[in-house]
């Protein structure tokens, strides 16, 4: 087999975005159907963290609320007035403003473009194991398999999806 | 001692740069004179990864050209034309294009502004332990003490200097 070859350098805007949009299952999926994420990091080979160039369309959210047990999260806004919602409440951002939402911290957060306009970030994210998810106001929770795949669940319910999401960022 | 408190998201352009501008001891570090650091993950608490926002003024570089045996590296040029280089030569880059240096390919890269402009961008490196750097073009090298912090040093001399940079992205 040969060894993969990867780009020097690309025009992010021009890579398209991936195919396969959410591991939520219905209802949750549609409402990040706005959401297309152009997967950066993985272009180049890189391993160890994810990096995508994320458009949210009007309505869009960036995920549901959610807070990572042992993975660190970073976004950076290139266009658009995505709202930050956290724990602590809402805040808008505009082009050139950043947040990171630490590991272990408890404190759950997402993007809501309720704006007219699309939103460009950036968003990091690294790949540190036993990696859990916590959804606090979704009736939603990441599991971890025997195989040590993440399957989605719902809380209330039998186990209905199990999918494969250790790409994810 | 209290908890520290981390902001919800933060104008990264207003983010003062750091005061430790380089780990390299002369001649190296005139050569990095003109870059300035802007930490922005560590803001944030994040540990599992560093992100700076990293301005070139006209004449400086990102660093001596380096690869790391361990540690992904990715860097989004907001503003400027850096020259990218690696083994395979140069590449011009422009706002919104992004590289990504995977650990362990064995090709050494850094970005150079020639231009009259300065160049702005993202980079984002995580903090793989074990790391090691080799610098092919310089006279230079990293090397781990048993107390596991790294220190530059010489190839063709004593060691000169021994400097933590742990905080390195």
């Amino acid at each position: 087999m040969k060894p993969p070859i990867f780009p020097a350098a690309v025009h992010a805007a021009g890579v398209p975005p991936r195919l396969k949009t959410t591991i939520y299952p219905e209802p949750f999926a549609s409402r990040v159907a706005g959401r297309e994420k152009s997967v950066l990091g993985d272009l180049f080979g890189l391993t160890n963290f994810g990096v995508n160039l994320t458009r949210l369309r009007p309505g869009a959210i960036s995920a549901l609320r959610h807070a990572h047990s042992k993975q660190d999260e970073f976004i950076y806004v290139l266009e658009g007035h995505p709202v930050l919602v956290t724990k602590a409440g809402e805040m808008k951002l505009e082009p050139g403003m950043c947040a990171g939402f630490r590991a272990g911290a408890g404190d759950a957060h997402h993007l809501v473009n309720r704006s007219k306009e699309d939103v460009l970030y950036l968003e990091v994210g690294d790949r540190t194991a036993d990696d859990d998810v916590v959804y606090p106001d979704d009736d939603l929770r990441l599991t971890r398999g025997a195989d040590g795949k993440r399957s989605c669940t719902r809380r209330t319910a039998l186990h209905i999806e199990s999918r494969d999401v250790s790409g994810e960022p």
